[in-house]
């Protein structure tokens, strides 16, 4: 049960850091973030919940985080289930409190909020099949590096900077692509609140990401030195 | 009394570094370095700072991680007056130098120095509650994780890291509410020298950071893996 | 073998990475990320594939690293080979991925996609001497910090941080010189889809960085410590 | 003589890695690095060395350091002068490769290269007084840091991070004062090809650092805890 907690707060923190930076500070006229540091901002939820509660849940905050380190031997299949659940709530908690903040500007507008989307809904326009090649390709190379990351002959206590900066990385290559998802539950929590086509995109944005983790499960467990 | 000077230099910094980049820097003319680089200088003072002088006072820097750090049982209460003491003059002879070093500029106005506010003193316009909000969970996922990433089971030697990280993030997300406080020794040295307005919100960001801040001892304790 | 499709998958991070962010966010409108990010996001290709391969390769990602590293005493001759060939493939591959993503923009064009330069194909207008002179002492130095980084008297777990920051460090000075390459197989992963001067200029990003690689490696053979 | 060959190779990068960000990308159109990549960039020339040469020299890569380090009890005074030399010719050596590459660039013209200065020549007009306020204080701090994150209770492989984070820190704050200095050799190195003002404003340069590192010497000594 404290694990699911760790993971509800995790996720939560991750939406509300990743997507709050987005919503609120990215477009501030003349001194906002800009996508660099939501990119940032994404990948410091990760650092700073990895050493938090790493050692309480392993810090997942990601159903497929959880699905690619099954598939590549360091999950337990039965903790599937209630470990995606908690992160989907969290996910929409940290959507609820973004909401909250950012529903206190006069004017406030909720727009596409940080949603994902593909066509016309891809931040820069790019079709389907570049979206769906990008979230493939981008969750496959984030659980290569966090089963290489968190292998027992890597230095373990850098895998949570390496993860976290990984996911800063996928965010200043694919944000114009799809937003950047290679997270079902962020993606959900944000559909939530958007309706409408956000919620009729979301399939890509579990199939997706799940189709890259299992992927580089299988890959790493064939690359891996013999003992994880 | 070497742990109160270490808090005294430290506090010192955060508010000549992180304020000191905002009022400065911030928007300098087509180079300005914009919200990103001021919440990445707030968060590197704690780093420096963490590595400085972790290991004589702790590098608390303010009030609601010393509050949050008793609460979750990791800090004597007989230290806490002192310790807030030492930060709150810390950081108001942060705010001198600042000061010192700004009004060399031939024409320079005060303006708001880097105060916090909401309402109409909030830099994005952002109502009360939404300010409140903000302050409490920053705050409350502040000091959740320096709680975690100083537990025993954590990777130590990463943790001044961590931490820095979070305080950068935290600010990434909540410059446009509130200016980003969490840290009651921020404000009131900013305060004292604006005045007026600064002085009479002062209060929220006193009692927003603590609420925060004791939640989190709270929640962290019953998370907590048994041996601290 | 398990060596040689880590050095691929790693180059084909690189360039996906580095050029992809370049391709793609570098500048998109009001949002876009810039020359800083591009230079961030290459150095966290190196980073994040530190920590996931170097127990597996050791992570050259680069021609000129493991010729580098074989002149400074750390790598077998006759793996070089391999190692080249396997860097070029992936880096290939990473190209391939990368134009099937940026061409699900309508209206895309080519254009310099992220090749190397110098003359009128540099980015700033930098003659060629200018850029042979660059790309020599930026490769040297890189060397040179991986040398001693991975010295055994250095603290060998930092090592994937400092030596990706590295390179984040040499995109920051030299990208308006030669949009950067230190690497002559993101170099030729570039030159191959954009034809023409790109490839007339190849050779430039092949003689440089192999020249910064063997002069480094000479050099810290001297001033190394004697256990290596 | 090991030592003293890595100090000159590790200022040269200093300077052609901080102030060749600043003279080649600072300014680029559009996609231009600004301020706070130039800070990034000088901290990342003593990250990268601390790793690459901090096991054969201490990489001190500034004559501030070296004195500090002394004051504090760290260092030979005997040392003091040879390791001053080479920084200094170390500093003009980055200058000058720095300058065979700008001058690559068809219209190049020096300017005001990358120097220090105050008054008229303070990138934002700050006065003597604010100029020298800022480079004692800057220079204490990083003093105090480099002190305390050297010291024998701190985690010791983080330090090289920490300590090139701080000088990042640094430049966010204070490039509008003086461009930033608290290092006498990257001030020399600079002034010398810009001569006229750079050179009649260089003794602050001297002067300001050396009394903060003075400063820290002996503020470090009496909060350390017993054992060095």
């Amino acid at each position: 049960m404290k694990k699911l907690v760790a993971e509800f707060i995790g996720t939560l923190w991750l939406v509300l850091g990743g997507c709050g930076s987005a919503v609120l500070a990215a477009g501030f006229p003349e001194l906002g973030i800009g996508f660099v540091a939501v990119a940032l901002a994404f990948g410091l939820t990760v650092v700073t919940m990895a050493y938090a509660i790493g050692h309480i849940s392993g810090c997942h905050l990601n159903p497929a985080v959880s699905i690619g380190l099954w598939m590549g031997g360091r999950f337990e299949g039965k903790e599937l289930v209630p470990y995606i659940i908690a992160q989907v709530l969290g996910g929409i908690a940290g959507a609820g409190i973004l909401f909250t903040i950012a529903s206190g500007l006069p004017g406030f507008e909720l727009g596409g909020f940080a949603a994902n989307g593909y066509g016309e809904h891809s931040p820069g326009g790019y079709s389907l099949l570049a979206a769906m090649v990008s979230e493939v390709v981008m969750t496959f190379i984030f659980l290569f590096v966090i089963l290489g990351a968190t292998h027992s002959k890597a230095p373990k206590y850098l895998a949570g900077l390496a993860i976290g900066l990984c996911l800063t990385l996928i965010h200043l290559i694919s944000i114009p692509v799809t937003n950047t998802s290679v997270n079902p539950a962020r993606s959900t929590s944000q559909a939530l609140f958007v309706g409408d086509w956000a919620l009729d995109q979301l399939w890509l944005f579990w199939v997706a990401p799940i189709v890259g983790a299992l992927l580089a499960g299988v890959v790493y467990k064939y690359l891996s030195p013999e003992k994880d």
